[in-house]
């Protein structure tokens, strides 16, 4: 299982938000999309060895996870507004320390970036680390940041997780995602 | 400059879709949308030496070709909404054979992908094809599909370029995009 989390600084943790404002009432609910579908999609196929967590730290009721497993998950498309309705879906469920599902494969709870941190070993993906082509055992588990740099206290929580590289370049965190995939899709095969 | 031309084979050519339906109505222009935003952003900067050729093949008009240059390009988001707008912009001009701008960096003119050939010569992104990372003298200007198989007209007319592969999956055009500036970015840092 491949396992890639990103931490929406802004993403609302409400189901209300309008589907036709995604970067800017949602919070930049738009990059979290992307990084989702980005994890999942295959050409006309699905990733089912991977999952994305989406981190939620917005108003009005951070910290919420949203779980998406490529070997459940059912109708979702490959564009942001798909992508975000069910997003929302999983939003207007109650959230407890437990994951709801509100689909087949989409699953909410309370709870954070410290809660998966404790849960499994990340790396941080990170301009500054070490370059992915160069690494021979790479992780499992990824862990990216939105349009916001981590803040101090989220660099104290990873500061001794392994930092990794895709490039000389600094991206978007999507695109970093389809670069770990491209490593491991190479390396497998 | 480095050129990356996509062929949307349904993207509608005209200028009054809904925004709110771009995999539908609109023909699967969220894949454009992608594709254009996967070409031109970096992190909180752009690729000023990239342009994006979107080739419209759907009703009522088709061919067109929207060209969005990185140099010059402005009001660009990273999300799919606010590509779609641009294009949309785009699509109320009226044609000719000659680029007329909708917006800086934005221009719009009849003709496909006979007349991009003629004018530049494209690698082809393809899985059967070299391996990127094997190619000592990479080409700067990469050809797309969207999410449909080139028809067998179009299949004739690249059949003599050069076939590029960025990895032994079947991915979305964004994402080999993405695949491709990552390794010209590699060999120029």
């Amino acid at each position: 299982m491949i396992t890639f989390a990103v931490v929406g600084h802004r993403a609302v943790t409400r189901g209300d938000f309008s589907l036709n404002d995604l970067p800017g009432g949602a919070g930049r609910i738009d990059i979290l999309c992307r990084c989702l579908t980005t994890s999942l999609f295959l050409s006309h196929d699905m990733r089912r060895d991977v999952e994305c967590l989406l981190v939620l730290l917005g108003e009005p009721d951070p910290p919420k996870t949203i779980r998406f497993s490529g070997k459940d998950v059912r109708y979702l498309s490959p564009d942001e507004r798909s992508a975000a309705s069910l997003m929302k879906k999983a939003l207007l469920l109650p959230v407890t320390g437990d994951y709801s599902f509100s689909m087949p494969g989409v699953a909410i709870r309370r709870g954070g970036l410290v809660r998966l941190l404790e849960e499994q070993t990340f790396a941080v993906l990170d301009e500054s680390g070490e370059d992915i082509r160069t690494i021979t055992d790479l992780p499992q588990a990824f862990l990216l940041s939105d349009h916001e740099n981590m803040s101090p206290e989220e660099k104290n929580l990873v500061m001794g997780l392994r930092h990794i590289s895709v490039g000389p370049r600094s991206l978007h965190a999507e695109h970093a995602i389809t670069l770990v995939l491209n490593e491991l899709d190479r390396r497998r095969s």
